[in-house]
Order: structure tokens, then C-alpha cells, then sequence
């Protein structure tokens, strides 16, 4: 939506230079001179109009823990409803949903996934510190969200990370309108019981 | 949506030959070989590039149990909450819509369908042996879903069991819809009155 | 939607003759050969393929109570959400929304639309008499609804009746949204107080 | 949607020209004969067929008060539904959202904007005064609200408004659904706590 989101693909690991696209820019509406070539360090090679995405060192940070070949941000209203209703807890499990075995390794439904929360900040650098950490912490993780900003994935090619965008959009649309459908059936006696 | 669901159609009764669509494959962008054909052992039929559909049993059983000509799987956000919300009963009614008409067989809108719910599996034959006894427990069903995972209906072609995924992703959201507003207007004192 | 819905014009008064949409077709793939001519007893004028509307009777009385150039039937997810809803009372209230001077003769947000819901019914003789009851009950009503079927509404032209569509469908999902937040407000003491 | 909401953009300062939506023309289907010329009180300028949309004292109001180069007025089903239920506060607030940075002159997700709420008027004039009275009250205002109306918001060219809307809508959306699902969570215990 808009100029909203930012995505990257690494062309090589060494030296290391991302792709990703410039700050500012439609993101239905890219062209091929909207994408720019960074180093490890954000810094932009070669001869460009525009700067690389403000967010540049949280893909660069993501690329080279991960090893991921591409790295996907999107903000949606279901990430961020969720993500305020769960930041308190740092995060939120996702389990025994048949399609969270399109994530990365995953082969089952009785998989559970948690999506870790972190407060957003506008000093990048002190926030790909603290994406560092998160993935550090959270090894399984194959994703997490930027309180009331925005979700970040990544894959081993941009087909992967956007099949990983559609999963978990789907998942958190799914647990948004359970939630808000839930609970009122659980306060009356309905209480939904997972075994089956 | 991308890689889930997946759509068959009975080419011959006799030897039984299913046309599957394949694993894994974008059903957005479906070409001629990303269809194969089964036995009614699942075993492919020809020389073929992909695997069939994982869940190939489950439309074997349904096609030979109701002598359905079609067998349609899809997972939406409204299948997947209401399976959720609704596992503890083993599965929930919907009656007195006027869309329950385009089901096949049923004439008015005073019909009550009852949409059994399965836990998931990934034990394919031993789901589909649940599957077999749910189809005999409940022979009018016209649909059942798999709790987390999706929807099962059929027809006798392809567009019967097109009009049922139409008919029941409707009803699905109008229930789902209904059930999120419902209970407040009920504690409030609105409680929704069927005897007009 | 898939075979929901008709739509018909009143194409002569002396004779009565109605263009109305055949039984059982797609209405998002209308052909000229799927729209048929009916007297005003719902009888087929000349020769044709199909059968009319299965409703052709509510909509002659629609159109000749209300002198109607076109009347409309659609089902919608949140028609049939509110008629649920609403209908122990009978029907429900919209009032103050700037949208509803969209409809024929209303010049002010100020103004309240009693929308009255009927129990559907399969005989439609029996059908159309109530509908012509209601609507002799409320000579100002732009529109009914038929509980857990459908909107019916009307106007001088397809255009008129169209508009009308697009306005009500607009309201019932406000109305819809605003009674699912709504309640929850009110119970934490943050009542909307319409005397601004 | 429809003959709903009104466009207008500054062509001349001095004089004054604006360049509004005529009234009653569908929005999806604009030509050129459809946009006509007011002056500062809002007289058509030149021969034209139509009058100018109904609301030219507020787009006047604004483009005047605020500098704007162009004015924009939309309806949509969250501004409606939050305009109901915030109207007694006389407003809402949103902070903490990234997608803030979007408004002109933010440039951090820790911004507190507030959207003010007016109540609906048929008298131009008085709505109009009263508008202004509210764009003085509130100078950093980026946008505010019509009760059960809509939203008006405005920036120095089309594209800048038009990205205005984007945001509003889309925050107006998630508050809206986080307010639907939020009270459920802070009354079972789970309240989201903004300090992580």
C-alpha cells in the first residue's frame, strides 16, 4: 500500500551487496531505478538518485544472521492489530494450524510458531541491535513484528519470503477474527476444545 | 490463495481414475501438467513430472462414498475460525438460509445442515478412514472441514462443487459475523427471535 | 454472487409487462437470452428457454405498489448478518447518516429509515401478500428485507434502484461494525452521544 | 463510492479559484466537463452545466485556512463507524503508529494525532464556520471527521492528500478493529502495555 513497506534481495555474500528498494517510493509502482545496491554497512554503491530504504540495516541485519536470500517488510492491519494486542507479551504463538506448514521446515500443523514483538524505533541502529537480539533469542523464528509498524520475513528467495507474507497474513487475520469471535463463545459456555 | 487447497475430478468410474491437481503448486497459475491422474489407491497413473496432492486418500474416499464426479478442498480465514471456534461440539448447524438452496437436493430454506468438523492429521491413511466414517455417520452432509486446515465439498461436476464453495464460504462469514455481534445484542437484552 | 439475486424493469404499465432474470442463471454472466418477459400475473410472455425468477411475483408487487421502474434483489453477507440480528423486532432503524440522502426524496441526514424484515417463506403467493402488506404498512420505506435471505429495494430506474443498493449495502455494514464495537464501548462507559 | 464524497484542488490564489467535483457526479467515472470553477464564496465561474459539489464552503474553508493545494473528502464504512463512536469525546486520538510518518511534517511513529469529530450539518454556512472555528482550535490537524459523514483531509498537492487518505483509512481500520478485539483481552487479563 503506498509507499508503505521495503524489500531486498541479496546479490552476493561476498563482497556482500543488497538490493532494496529506495525510500519513499510507491511500492506498486517500482521501476527498475527505484531499486537500489547497498554494502553491509547501508551505504549505497554506485551512482543513485534516490537513498536506500530508511529500514536498510534491519535487512542487511536479517540477511547475514539468517542467511537469507531475501528479506520482505509489509505492514497490514491485522499485523498491527495483533501487534498491539500482544505486545505486552512480547509476542504471540501461532500452533496447530495446517498452513504453517508452508513456513520453512515446517511438516506438520502441530508446529508452534512465535512471532516475537518488538517496540519500534526510529534510531536504526539501535534497532537492528535489538532485531539482532531478537533472532539470536528466537532461532526457529522465520519471522517477526515491529509493534503497531509492521511485519518482516525473509526466505531463500523472494518467492519463499512472499510465500512466508501470504502465510502469516492469512494466520493473523485468522487469529485476529477468532480472538474477536472467541472469547464471547467462551464467556457463554462454548469454550472451544482442542482435543478432538 | 498460493500452494493451498487442492481440486480433483473424476475421469472414469471404471478402473477409477482421479485427475489431482499436484503438490504443491501455485493454484492461481494451473497449466495441463500440473494436473496427473491416480488410481483408487493413490498411485499415479503415467509418467508424470510431479507428485499428486498429499491429501489425494481424502478425495478418493470422498469421490467413492458419495460417487461425487468432483471433490473441491480450499482453506479460507472463515472456514478456519469457525472450525476453531466450533471443535468442542465435533461441528455446528446452519439452517434457515436461503442460500442453503443451491446445496444439492435441498428445496427451502428450512433445512438444517450440519457441517461435521475432524481434527487434522497428517497420517493420510488414517485420516482418510475418519473421513470414510464421518461420510457414513452423516450421509446428507454435503461438506465437512478439518479443524485448522479447511473445507471438503463435492458435486457432480465441477461446477456442482464450485456453487457449494461459493454457497458455504458465505454462509461461513455470515455465521462467523453473526456469532462476533449475536451474543452482545443477546446480553443486552436483543435476542434475535425466529417465529416471525 | 454466483445464481443469487434478480433484477428486473418494468418495460410497460398498459399492458403490465416485467423484464426479470431468469431462474437459476449466473447474474455476473447475463445473457440478452437470460432475461424474460412476464405479465402481471407472472405468466411468460412468448417463446423461452428458461423459467422466470423464482421471485418474479414480489417483484410485480413491488412494482406496481410502489410504481417502481426497476426493482432489485441481492444477498449479502451483511443483509443477512443485520436481518438475523434485527429480526425480533421486526426491522430496524438508520438514522442520521449522511448517506441516506441517496435515497429517492430524502434531502436530510436528519431523517430515520425504518428498514422492516419479513420471514422468508417458500410459497410465494403467500410471500408476495405479505409483502404487499408491508409495504401498504410503510408507505415511505425505500426497502425490505427478507430474514436471512436477502434486500430488496426499488426505484424509477435501474440507475435509481442500483444507487439505492449501493447505499443500503454501505449502511447495513456500518450498522453491522458499529454494533460489534460498539456494545464493548459502552459496557467501559465511552457512550456515543448523538447531541453534538 | 458512487456519487459520494467531493474533490477539489487551488488553481489561483489570487483570485481565488477552485476547481471542485460537481454535485451528483459518480467519483469512478469523472470527465473533464464534471470538475467546475468556484470563486472564495463559492460561485461557479464560467458556463457550466452542473452546480459545484454542495460541501465548495468547506473545501473554501479549508483551502483557505490552511493553505491547502488541494482538499479532499471521502466517505468510508471505519471513518463512519469510529465518527458514531468517539462522537461523544469530540474526537480520537492515534499515536504510536509508524504509518503516522505518512502525514506531512511527521517525521516519528511517537506522535499523538488528533482527529477532531464535528457533527453533521445540512446548513453550509454554519458547517462551514463551525470548520473553521475547529481548524483554528486545532492548528497541527491534519485531517478531521463529519459524524456518520466523513473525512476531509487536505495537503499542498492531489498526490499529498490523496496519501493522507490512504493513511487515515488504513489507521481508521485498525483502530477500529483493535477496538473490536481489544476489550475482550484487556478484560480476560491481557492488556497491551505500550512500555516494552
Amino acid at each position: 500500500m503506498g509507499t508503505s513497506g521495503n524489500f531486498s534481495a541479496v546479490v552476493s555474500r561476498q563482497p556482500f551487496r543488497l538490493a532494496i528498494t529506495a525510500s519513499a517510493v510507491h511500492k506498486g509502482q517500482l521501476r527498475a531505478g527505484d531499486v537500489l545496491q547497498c554494502d553491509e554497512r547501508g551505504a549505497t554503491i554506485g551512482r543513485t538518485a534516490g537513498k536506500p530504504s530508511a529500514e536498510t540495516l534491519l535487512h542487511i541485519e536479517i540477511a547475514r544472521r539468517r542467511g537469507a536470500g531475501a528479506v520482505l517488510h509489509t505492514h497490514s492491519v491485522w499485523t498491527t492489530v495483533l501487534s498491539d494486542l500482544h505486545a505486552a507479551g512480547g509476542g504471540f504463538a501461532i500452533e496447530g494450524y495446517e498452513m504453517l506448514k508452508g513456513l520453512h521446515g515446517v511438516r506438520s500443523h502441530d508446529h508452534r510458531e512465535w512471532i516475537p514483538i518488538l517496540a519500534n524505533d526510529q534510531d536504526m541502529p539501535r534497532l537492528a541491535r535489538r532485531v539482532g537480539e531478537t533472532l539470536d533469542r528466537f532461532p526457529e523464528a522465520h519471522a517477526f513484528v515491529l509493534c503497531r509498524h509492521g511485519l518482516y520475513t525473509w526466505g531463500d528467495t523472494l518467492a519463499d519470503a512472499e510465500r512466508h507474507i501470504e502465510i502469516l497474513e492469512f494466520l493473523f487475520e485468522t487469529i485476529g477474527r477468532t480472538q474477536a469471535s472467541g472469547s464471547r463463545l467462551e464467556a457463554s459456555g462454548h469454550a472451544a476444545d482442542r482435543s478432538l
